[in-house]
């Protein structure tokens, strides 16, 4: 793992999920799963309705380590102090008061912001009406998850998963772009042409090559396998099973 | 909205989630309101240990018309009949049998599908132990999602959640992919899958594949194969070689 990458995964610990006034313990619980998934560990508490709680805990799975660190607290004031930055989380978009992100630019700033030395909080609302305007205005940004404009009705947890992901793909985890495949490079085109030469010497013996357009057959090959890259291992297996076809002779040089 | 972006939200609607033997009812409404939440509409179900069942409604959360036009499944096979891109979900790294992809390149290569006229289908396995060996090898991805090394265990609900989000925000950007093959579309898996048989019977007349390890070389020709995405019309041409390897037999129907 290189240096920066080392320093974003270690963003992580600086960043805090912050809970306001939740209904429902069995959210905090699967928000506190969803967290750790993510490899986030700070979970804060405003004046949940029911908490601790035995919901909360079946539902967390195994991140109860989580919910017995969770910081409960009377005031959201309590939850921010000591942070750089503050963003909510709005189910609906809002007038142009906030300045608003989608999940992906805010997990990609919250990293950045943790990976300087800053501590970053990010806000969810009650599960039936969200932040209060009050408490939006501490938020330097409002992030709004896009959704279906008929069914916006985004669970408390799912939302917490979609941010605790996003942060965990701005902190290194994309995977790099994936090749056909990843250890093998394509073969050479002489080997290609080599399996081309092949294929069309077995068609022609076993009869499956119009004599008098052998060429139109070819070229519809050529574009299928010209889609894949083959790889050299794939040439001599392709090769193998055409000299087997063709009665176990040795393929041509 | 421009035309473009209409097209990527419709595509929304040709892309399927499958949920393979899923045991918590719990589970099947929360993945319903996940997928309805990002405009997506078609669940399937193969095996499920209790449905109908309340607690699935209950979840659901006003995502209860989703649950009622789900297609319960026996087989597997049925839930992918007529996909032409089938992409599984897995909670580990596996070994590089599989070319692997993060959700976000999963959501952009599903769109691009879906927008260019295919039907994709996104694998989610059991709560404990995933998708089989046997499942995967139905996928021509396979698709992980970055977690927390000490503790990846994420809900399944919660994994369903963050591909909607990945397909609705890829639906928000990315424009159709090009076909490699402009004038026709992919084959659906049925008809790949009738390929690779026919493929497996013939190579094992021809005494190719290892009889202590068939598996082996029919998955690296998965791969290959894969990678191409076949057209009906090539699927054809490949069946008729094979036919006349085997001695002008004809395919098997």
């Amino acid at each position: 793992m290189s240096e920066p990458e080392r320093a974003n995964l270690q963003a992580l610990d600086r960043i805090r999920v912050v809970l306001v006034e939740t209904s429902h313990p069995g959210n905090i619980g699967a928000a506190a799963r969803a967290m750790k998934t993510m490899g986030l560990r700070h979970l804060y508490l405003v004046r949940p309705a029911q908490y601790p709680c035995a919901e909360a805990t079946a539902r967390a799975s195994g991140a109860d380590d989580l919910l017995a660190r969770a910081v409960v607290c009377a005031e959201l004031a309590e939850a921010l102090a000591g942070c750089t930055l503050v963003m909510g989380a709005s189910a609906r978009l809002r007038t142009l008061r906030w300045p608003q992100l989608d999940p992906r630019d805010s997990g990609a700033r919250a990293i950045a912001e943790a990976a300087g030395g800053g501590t970053v909080a990010l806000l969810f609302g009650r599960e039936r009406t969200g932040l209060s305007n009050e408490e939006l205005d501490l938020c330097q940004y409002l992030i709004h998850v896009p959704a279906n404009p008929e069914y916006s009705s985004l669970n408390l947890a799912a939302a917490v998963q979609i941010f605790a992901y996003e942060l965990r793909m701005a902190a290194g985890a994309a995977l790099p772009e994936q090749r056909a495949e990843a250890s093998e490079a394509p073969a050479p085109v002489e080997a290609v042409e080599g399996f081309y030469e092949h294929l069309e010497s077995t068609l022609t013996e076993l009869g499956f090559l119009d004599p008098e357009n052998p060429r139109h057959l070819m070229r519809r090959f050529r574009r299928l396998f010209g889609r894949v890259r083959l790889t050299e291992s794939e040439v001599a297996i392709l090769r193998g099973m055409l000299s087997a076809a063709q009665g176990r002779k040795l393929p041509r040089p």
